[in-house]
């Protein structure tokens, strides 16, 4: 918002020392004031709004109690950790958050000495706390860890190996779990039941309470000893339990659930529980979206809604009076459902993300044909193996940056046994805002090597629709679709599907001439890109100028028809993808160029080999020469 | 062994239909030939003897309840998988077992109808199961499916996310749970401690007991009726624990635990529950190496034993008169401990291989530095990540094969924060008779695009303790160091340490001669078989050839100055690794000589881009052209 707002407390916080030296009961009052400013931020400067708010009591009273930056405060999935960056030190510099070389979108220790760890992707927060944890005894600190992970990040295979490990490693980490029963849509799965079960268990709450009436009455329970009052819920669950939970279950004390908006009283469970050894969950309640009415309605949509109107809370959407090509995420989702219509065998498989990826749309028309997995990347692989396996077709949507989490599964329990099933890598090459954690680099050059895959990337979304038309086709065997966050480039997309050939590409232009001198080989939208360069190289020549532009659409099997012609004619090729040049496409060439005796002059153009910051699309693509005028100069020069 | 021995029954069963002609009372004989089949045949044809003897009863159980291969039965991690080779139509064929162009070392889909999944690589069974189970449900198909997981496996965050998911998906899958208390080590963490509780809470088996003596006696209960008897256990679970366990409290519902080597009572509960409609988990007790009194004893040892003599129980160990190098792994763990004597920041890590990377020489002499975090391949990097961001040095240990699974890992919580750490691949390249699960073929390609990563591989053991020692100086940021299964080819390798410069190669032969043609540029153990290559050409030539050999060292940074060499000098560039061709060392090389204008001719060496069966390494290295004489024909080849 450019300004910055003066508030009683909020303005006087430079860091946590500052906002330790409050009084308990001011702690309500500074809540209400982050949550205004975060809020009001974010009205102008879109960001993540829902998660932020849900975590705004838990973030003051940590800092509050604990001796942040010595303890360790570890976020896991930082979106939500917009508060924790006002309250240490970057409340000034919160305007530029997710701006290009402003502050950054989730925490990262290269910022903050506050920031412990990089927390862009799901439930890695126990296994990094845990590590610290057990630094801090061999190096005889007391420093104390905690690592937040919320409930949606519970279902993550990693999650579970941490907890598994800090029940066996000793360590005196506190876990906090944050349950909103949300990830970004809701959390599915066992786990969430499980968590359900944990808090609505009447007869246990009954007895407590009964209990707890009766030991008052007989002198023998004091409100003023709070460490008796948990020591004696845990021992009322023993009493009851024999197995107590599964948690408990595990050798990690339990204490919960409370009410996650309580500041005061999570103050005092926190300090509590603080030095208490050996590993401790506290189960902890919240809201998404806490505070601001239309979020909480709906935090689904209030996850990361853009820019609104403060006090109306209407989202201001853009609008345009000329029709626009829909996002790749929608071509998706709908064509899926066209296709699973007509195709019985087509069954969708989703992590957590049916409204990221728009498989919505199907979950909707077919719900018992769509599976959301919750955050499980490895599982929606594996799962659709064993669909595919038994004659169904799944298409599996995964988020490109997250599908690393996917790897050993995409080999061992998909290509190797070559089955039919396509995986659709959504957020591929560059996202812009979330960064690097979310910058979909580096799936051509992961996949390449692996045997079996069919690896694909649509120039528009009539590519993205016939792609999926064909890998849906009987015995296409494994089949990657990747295609960018955002829109494309075409508005009347909803054309008939057509069968492509598996590893053919197409010539764009020019039509035919012998005398071409550069090809340009592209793969996927950033073809967009390349036509403008050309149009602007031709424009500052004044006249037609000899380059020939090639839609690979295939990375594997690569077409080897426009390699051998490109090797045969061309003096110079350019290569162009959305992604790491370290192995992509532009050593696909370089490895065919070799392999059969072409000596042309390669220039691949790519993410070079470093982690590309945050910023909007244009912007990076300017930065890693990715933008139609950089592409003209590569052109231009000889 | 060759010759197939008669047996009462094994002998007349050709499949499962022939299996379930028996008698149930004839099962325990039959086991006991089962049994004694495996052990003969693997006394002469080595491969994975305890835990397959541990499964005996359940494979013959599952076979006879089942209706395989309409219903499936999903193994997880197939080395267990002997006697279900054996009764499925392969006895004849067992001896080739792990052999050239023999039966897999592993159930493959593609040699039999009644291997239903890929299952090299642990924790994938419960995923790919409810994937059948959920493929049955929507062809309206009343088939059953069976995923069995070991107490090991269940550590994995991918079986997790499994029963997470199995828990909210509509499925009648059976979890059956081989708790034999040991991977190949032991099992660690918490869910070994939550279900050794299951078994072990006393009170809950006395009151079971007390309950249903009381219940006999008032004619309630009647042995007779089996399924009441498994309902009332439940039901008395349910009397004591309010959250029953984690299973049931996730909606699977649990059974057990029970003999695992009982196989008239296992046929008894699996014909009782076969049909019971939603998720079940039946819990098992089995002892590894069962039936085989060596094995029994030391079940680590005898996981996979080599040659023995049956009578005795005496290992046949390869004995050499002259010394004989050491094995990557032992260099690994005896220079692993050196260093961590003399470098108090240095922890070790490893995901449930101490025996198989010997980190089990520093556990000894240092365990409360050394971490076995259980199959947990993910978490043991970012558990790492935590350490290494806290001032420790951990040396994290993964099979290169298995390292797929820590993939986002190693990005997102390692290289990403530039963290001093180093992953040790061991079992990188062709590793022989565990075949294309196991071979460690994409770790160079894959991990080459990842930013701030050093990539180094040895050529002998001295060059391996000269990385590691390296790689633990102050401030060399991600370092990876891969070494092959095996024996490296240098006897005296304690040598001093010795510093090495990052991202620098050496020439190793000839020295500096002006008008050398060829250069060979090889990466880690490979090297040797090129340096025979060279010999053998030089024979064959009968005079000295010009042909320089580069000994790389490092895949990232890779050696520029010897690329400017090579490029300058040579019109012909070999290059050799033991890793897949595509996007590995030869693509590097490619990639440079494309960036800085040389136009060599290049030829690339490594593992084609196909998925490697089993058999020797020398064996494989032939097929894919790593040999010597191989290597030796590209040398002379012009």
């Amino acid at each position: 918002m450019g300004e910055t707002i003066d508030y009683k407390y909020l303005t006087n916080i430079n860091s946590p020392s500052d906002l330790r030296k409050l009084k308990v009961e001011e702690l309500p009052a500074l809540c209400d004031e982050l949550r205004q400013d975060i809020i009001k931020e974010l009205s102008v400067n879109p960001g993540h709004l829902a998660s932020s708010l849900g975590v705004v009591e838990l973030t003051v009273a940590l800092h509050y109690v604990y001796d942040t930056p010595y303890d360790r405060i570890v976020w896991d999935v930082g979106h939500q950790a917009y508060g924790h960056k006002i309250l240490t030190g970057r409340r000034d510099q919160f305007c530029t958050n997710r701006k290009l070389h402003g502050i950054k979108p989730f925490p990262f220790p290269s910022e903050s000495e506050y920031d412990t760890f990089c927390c862009g992707h799901a439930s890695n927060s126990i296994s990094a706390g845990l590590g610290m944890a057990v630094a801090a005894r061999l190096h005889g600190e007391k420093r104390k860890v905690v690592a937040l992970i919320g409930d949606g990040s519970m279902s993550g295979g990693l999650a579970f190996e941490g907890i598994n490990n800090a029940a066996g490693t000793p360590n005196d980490m506190l876990i906090i779990l944050n349950d909103n029963n949300m990830s970004i849509d809701r959390s599915v799965g066992g786990m969430r039941k499980y968590l359900l079960q944990l808090t609505t268990n009447k007869s246990y709450n009954n007895i407590r309470y009964k209990i707890s009436n009766k030991l008052t009455a007989w002198g023998w329970l004091n409100d003023d000893r709070k460490k008796g009052l948990i020591r004696f819920n845990n021992s009322v669950k023993s009493l009851l339990t024999r197995q107590q939970n599964m948690f408990e279950g595990m050798d990690i004390r339990y204490f919960g659930p409370t009410d996650g908006h309580d500041v005061i009283e999570l103050v005092r469970i926190l300090q509590t529980i603080k030095d208490m050894k050996g590993p401790k969950l506290l189960h902890v309640h919240t809201k998404k979206g806490k505070g601001y009415k239309p979020a909480e309605e709906n935090a689904t949509v209030w996850h990361a809604p853009g820019r609104f109107d403060f006090e109306s809370g209407e989202r201001l959407e853009h609008k345009s009076d000329k029709p626009q090509p829909p996002r790749f995420q929608d071509v998706f989702g709908h064509t899926l459902l066209e296709l699973a219509q007509k195709n019985p065998r087509i069954v969708g498989v989703t992590p957590a993300m049916p409204t990221g990826c728009s498989m919505n749309i199907m979950m909707k028309a077919l719900p018992k044909r769509t599976f959301d997995v919750g955050i499980a990347e490895g599982h929606a692989v594996t799962f659709s193996g064993g669909m595919a396996k038994d004659g169904l077709l799944p298409f599996c949507n995964i988020y490109s940056s997250f599908s690393q989490r996917a790897y050993d599964n995409i080999i061992h329990d998909w290509a190797i046994m070559n089955l039919d099933m396509v995986l659709c890598l959504d957020r591929a090459g560059i996202v812009g805002e979330d960064g690097p954690t979310h910058h979909g680099a580096f799936d051509l050059a992961a996949l390449r090597p692996i045997p079996n895959l069919t690896i694909s990337s649509p120039l528009d979304e009539i590519e993205l629709r016939n792609l999926m038309y064909t890998s849906q086709l009987e015995g296409k065997g494994p089949f990657v679709i990747r295609y960018p966050r955002g829109c494309g480039s075409v508005v009347d997309w909803q054309t008939e599907f057509e069968e492509l050939p598996i590893g053919k590409g197409r010539k764009l232009s020019p039509a035919n001439q012998e005398d071409e001198e550069i090809a340009v080989l592209s793969l996927g939208p950033i073809g967009v890109e390349v036509r403008k360069a050309i149009m602007l190289a031709e424009m500052k020549a004044g006249k037609p100028l000899n380059i020939a532009h090639y839609d690979m659409r295939f990375l594997k099997p690569i077409d080897e028809e426009i390699l051998h012609e490109v090797g045969r004619k061309c003096k110079r090729i350019i290569t162009v993808e959305d992604g790491v040049i370290t192995g992509g496409l532009g050593s696909a060439v370089l490895e065919f160029m070799a392999d059969h005796g072409y000596t042309p002059n390669v220039v691949r153009l790519g993410i070079p080999d470093q982690f590309i910051e945050h910023g909007t699309v244009s912007e990076l693509y300017k930065i890693i020469g990715l933008d139609a005028e950089s592409i003209c100069e590569q052109l231009t020069n000889k």
